[in-house]
Formats: structure tokens, C-alpha cells, sequence
């Protein structure tokens, strides 16, 4: 399913090998430059205004930029340890990939180079309905109650939860959807495979297997502490909203909360006990952000999809005949499995149009009562 | 002190034992009649239109409101029993008095006819810097924590506290007022002398010590059901600004909420667990009304006074000399007492200049640290 070449691919593997996440120069290069260009550049040891004419005078602190991205060239693996990952089931994706989530474009330069994805679900599809649950590590029990029931509610009615995979919040986020058979996805600030923090191992496990786990990062590295905030982006624009569960006043949620807010995302937060510290960062941004005061899943949902998509009762059966359907849709329909449920790239190949017709198509097929999403993505309705 | 007339006094008095509180149709009168022609127009049998010309056409509902009120012509104390109740140490204060609160004619028709008042502190001034602080009767011990430390703090920065003399909440916030030295504003929904709850009999005697009781009915009148969401209007309007601690969705504290909504006043809650029906109306009026999200009184004030007002450090005496001071502003500082302190209308008739001079020079003087306001209303600051 990769539409990527592999040339790029390689080169972008190679390179985020070499610069961290979130670095603008190289993001503002990737504007106007191809990834094995710069690579190419980088590795040949010349000055970045001779080696790569394209980006003259375009980016700044691209000298200094280069020096360090040559120092960490003996970091880029061989081909057989990028393929010993993805034989562990860690799969490389890439913008144009079919489950590259392009809402991460909002982030501009700051987008990330390529993510490394571990687990069933296909993460473009399940965060085109998703909200992020985020918070405190040092969580209260109320925190840790209300982080839960608001997972779980939101699993129940079809929305996958995102979080970072920490203690606390983010935790009981990520077991609350699992409890409730839903999809939740894991943004690690740490590779794939060095999985911090490690007493999560078994979270992990079962988030893969459920849901998505998540990271910019190469498989093997360790977390560093800015990464926790550059991680926090990609939680803020993979998701239609994020909610605040609990926040000491400087707390990190809150950087993923700004993110939100410079996002234009909908940002939420769960008010609690003012005589709990934990509370207080919520409280702030309600007061200050304008962050909207939440209580449950219910008032989460209103936000993020103001139709309220998802609070009413389930429609029984498709309101039209098959018949009725035009020919192009009566097609992706047939092309839609009736247990596992296909990705919407799949679904494009099998019934042969492309894959912006093929969305197209399952989202009024499934606005028609015909199909339903599921772990994998579409799968016909069992009262179809 | 009295500057309404005796007459007019005495037709107000009659005419609140015969129409109810917020009645629109005697609120309507009154603004092209004197009481003293409703009253007799009432009194003598006749047809409005008839009996009062001036009114014709302009108030609707008059006759079957005449017919209500004249029903009820038998319940007009003998002047002997209102000074009796005036003897008992409670007193009949009317629009026009210099301790009528002036901010009461934002209700329009529905503004109280008289007040009856029974306390040490002065109404009028006192509320000029005042904030409502209500709630749940069946509050939490999280709500009546926040309760009575935010009526305290408050009160420690100056601010009178008002409330409705009811179980929970609002007993809080009068304990909370009283317990810091402050003064406390309790608007019953019943008459002074029948005073509900009975249960707050010593709680009103401390407020009618430190602060003032007040009421629309006839002293000797038991409560209504209604009349508790027609007293609320009053709550909202005298204050600054209206805080709920905690209420149930479908709470009375509700009630006055949305008057303070109605009369633009700062509307403020206090949000607590979302696991709490008790907390259910704050969180409800911060996502759907607009209510500002407080927790604590600093946010308070920070809302009531915009520019911070009580919020720094005192300043230590007055910026320029008494000698730079113009001869008016020199002879209301004259005026007021060193200890005890004095209402703005004695402190005008003393300086022998009139009242509205004399806020205005007072204000002044506070701001340049002369004088400081207490229970009894100005008195020179001791560092002044």
C-alpha cells in the first residue's frame, strides 16, 4: 500500500536519523528540496548554499543546521535494520502514504518527517474521528476516574482516543477506550521499540494490538525531556479536539493544550475540586484559554462535532435501496468487506477508483446506513 | 435621615401589605403616579380608569390588580404597629432615602416598592462594593468549604458579602463574611420579624450586628414558594456581581444566576468534581451562559472590579498633603469622624454640601489615602 517511493522513503528514514522532530530548517528545505537531495547535500560535506542551490537563502541557520545533521551520519542504519524493524511489525509511513494523517500538515514546517507506526488499526482513518485525552502523570483518583469514563464513553460511540502514553491521565485514557473495544492511539516521545516508559509495556502491547502506537522518532532511541514537548504537537493536530483531564498549573498537558489553541482545534477542559492543585491548570485555561468546560463525553462530542455526531440513538438500516445508489458508489460498496472491515485504499484498489473518490463514497455510504467503521476501517452494516 | 416624605412613606408602607413584590402592574404606576393616588384610588372602591386618570391605557391587568389589592385592604397596619415594628429596631427605608441602594432601579417596574432593613451597616454604602454568594440549601462539604474561605477572603479585601440567609451555601457565605469581620447582607424572602429559617435565628441576630437583614415583605410575613425567586432578582441587583458555589442543574441558586445574567452583572461560578450533581449548574452556566469560571476570591475580585481593587498590597497613606486638598473636598474630609465612621448622607450634611458631592469627594479621598470605608460607612484612615 505504500505510495511513496522508495528512494524517499530511504531518505527520509536516513534522515530521521540525523535531525530531531520538529527541526523548522529542515521542514522549511522539505519545501522546496526532494529528502534525498538534502540527504545527498548533507552527506557530501560542502557548504549547504553549494550543495543545495534550491534552498539559497531561504532558510536560516542552515550552516550551522548541516554541521549538526554531518556529525550523527554514522547513526543511519543499513537497510537490514530498517527491515529487522519492520519485520517486528513496525511499519514506516510517509507523507503521500495512504495512512499518512495529512491533518498533520496544520503544523507547516514543524510537520513531522515521517512516523513510525506499530499496530492493527490504520492511524489515518482512526484519527479522522478522534479526540486526545491528555494530563497530569501525578493524577488523582478523581482524574484518573474521570479520564477513564470519558475514554471509554468516547470509544463507545465510535471515536478513537489519542494520548502520549504516559502515567496518570494518559494511561487511564488509553485503558478506557481498551476496556470499551475501542481504538486509541499512543504518541511516544521515545522510539517504538525503546517504549517509555517501560512499566507501560504491557499497555503497549495491547494498545498494538487494539489500536495504534505512535513516534517520530527512530525505533531504538531513549526520550530526551524537550521531546515530551515536541511529541505534544502531533497529539494536538492528529486529533479533532483535545481535552484537559487534570493540570497542575505548569504542567506539560498544557503544552499540548497551546498547541491546541494555536491550532484552531477545539479545546476542552475537565474542571474539578478548586481545593485540588491538579484542577488548577484546567481551571486556567477554561478562564483564560477559553477553553470549554467539559463535564463527560457527551459535551466532548458536541464540540468536535457540533452535528452531534454520534450522541443520538443508531439509525437501523440504510434510508435508500442498494439500487438507488449511482454506479462509482455502488461499486466502492461492493468493494466494502462485511466482517474485517479495509482501509479506504484498499477499498479505492479493490473497487478501481482513486482514493479521494473512494472516501468520498464510504462517507455517503455510511451517512446512507450502508457501512460503519471499524478497527480496520469500513466494514458493510450487519442491518445493512 | 428620612428624605422621602411621611406621606409617600406611609403610602408605600400600606401599599406593600396589598400588592406582592415585583408586582409590574404597581411598578408601572408608580412611574406616572404618586403611591399616595394609587393608594386612594385603590382604596375607594372605583374603576382604575376611573379612579385614576393619569394611569389610563398605560398598564395592563389594573382592574383584576385592583381588585386583588382592594381584597386585601384589611391587612394596612395602624401607624402604631409600624412603629412598633420601627421600635423593634427595624426600619422602612423607600426610594428617595439616602440609604436607598440606587443600583435597584435596574428592575424597572419590578423594583422593590420600600425595603424593610434591621442591622448596624449601611445598606446603600454597604453594597456599593459587594458581591452575591449563593447556592445549594443540600451543599457539600466541598461547597461549603469554598463557600465560607471565598465570604472571608472577600470580606478580609472589603467587600460585603450578600446572600439569601438560606441552609447551605448561603449560611456559609454570611458565616464566612462574619467570621473575617466583614459585612454581610442576608435579603430574606420572608419578613424580618417571622425571619426563615427559624433554625437561623441566632445567624440573622449576628448578621443584623455586623451587618443589615433586609426584605420586601411586611415585617410579620411568612414565605412563599414564589417568593424566593422574586426576592433572587433583588440578590442579583444589589451586588456587583453574583457567584454560585455549587447548585444542581435545575437549582433555585439558578434563579439568581440568571437575573445577574439579565441585569449584566458579572455572573461567576465555581466549578468542583463532574462526578457532583451539586456541581452540575456551575459547570452548566460556565459552557452555556458565559459565566466566568472563579476559584477563589482573587478571580472574583479580578471580575467585580476590573481594576483590581483590593487585590495589591495596602497603600501606606495618602499620596499628597491635606493642604493641596480644594476647599469642597477639604470640608466632606472635615466631616468624617475619625472612629466610628459615617454614611455618605451624614457626612453631606455635615459638610454642608449634598450627597452626590460628597461620594464624589469621599471616593477621592480614599483614593488619595485619607479616609477608608467601614461598617458604619467612612472614617479617617488611622495612618492617614
Amino acid at each position: 500500500m505504500s505510495a511513496v517511493a522508495g528512494a524517499e522513503r530511504r531518505a527520509r528514514a536516513a534522515l530521521s536519523f540525523l535531525a530531531e522532530p520538529g527541526e523548522p530548517a529542515l521542514g522549511a528545505l522539505l519545501k522546496s528540496c526532494r529528502p534525498g537531495e538534502i540527504l545527498d547535500a548533507v552527506l557530501s560535506g560542502k557548504e549547504p548554499r553549494e550543495a543545495l542551490p534550491a534552498a539559497r537563502g531561504g532558510v536560516s541557520g542552515l550552516a550551522r543546521a548541516f554541521r549538526r545533521w554531518r556529525a550523527r551520519a554514522g547513526r543511519i542504519p543499513s537497510p537490514a535494520r530498517l527491515e529487522s524493524w519492520e519485520r517486528r511489525g513496525m511499519r514506516l509511513v510517509c507523507p503521500g502514504d495512504p495512512e499518512w494523517p495529512t491533518q498533520l500538515d496544520v503544523l507547516g514546517d514543524a510537520s513531522p518527517l515521517l512516523l513510525w507506526l506499530q499496530g492493527c488499526a490504520d492511524l489515518r482513518f482512526a484519527c479522522l474521528r478522534s479526540v486526545s485525552v491528555v494530563g497530569a502523570r501525578a493524577a488523582t483518583g478523581y482524574g484518573r476516574h474521570v479520564a477513564t469514563e470519558m475514554a471509554a464513553a468516547l470509544a463507545e460511540r465510535g471515536w478513537a482516543v489519542i494520548s502520549g502514553g504516559a502515567y496518570g491521565i494518559d494511561s487511564c485514557a488509553h485503558r478506557g477506550a481498551l476496556g470499551a473495544d475501542g481504538v486509541t492511539v499512543a504518541v511516544l516521545a521515545s522510539g517504538l521499540s525503546y517504549a517509555y516508559p517501560k512499566g507501560h509495556h504491557e499497555l503497549f502491547a495491547a494498545i498494538a494490538g487494539q489500536g495504534v502506537m505512535v513516534s517520530e522518532w527512530p525505533p531504538d532511541r531513549a526520550p530526551t525531556r524537550p521531546g515530551f514537548l515536541v511529541r505534544n504537537r502531533v497529539i494536538a493536530a492528529l486529533s479533532c479536539g483535545t481535552v484537559v483531564v487534570e493540570a497542575a498549573l505548569r504542567s506539560g498537558a498544557l503544552s499540548t493544550a497551546r498547541h491546541a489553541r494555536d491550532l484552531c482545534r477545539p479545546l476542552m477542559a475537565v474542571p474539578g475540586p478548586v481545593t485540588s492543585d491538579l484542577s488548577a491548570g484546567c481551571h486556567e485555561i477554561i478562564r483564560e484559554w477559553g477553553a470549554v468546560c467539559v463535564t463527560g463525553a457527551r459535551d466532548v462530542i458536541e464540540m468536535v462535532s457540533p452535528s452531534g455526531d454520534g450522541l443520538g440513538p443508531g439509525r437501523r438500516g440504510p434510508a435508500c435501496p442498494r439500487d438507488s445508489l449511482d454506479p462509482v458508489t455502488r461499486a466502492v460498496l461492493e468493494a466494502v468487506p462485511a466482517r474485517a472491515g479495509s482501509g479506504p485504499a484498499a477499498v479505492a484498489i479493490t473497487a478501481g477508483v482513486d482514493l479521494n473518490t473512494a472516501i468520498g463514497c464510504l462517507g455517503a455510504l455510511a451517512a446512507a446506513g450502508f457501512v460503519e467503521r471499524c478497527v480496520r476501517g469500513w466494514r458493510l452494516r450487519k442491518d445493512a
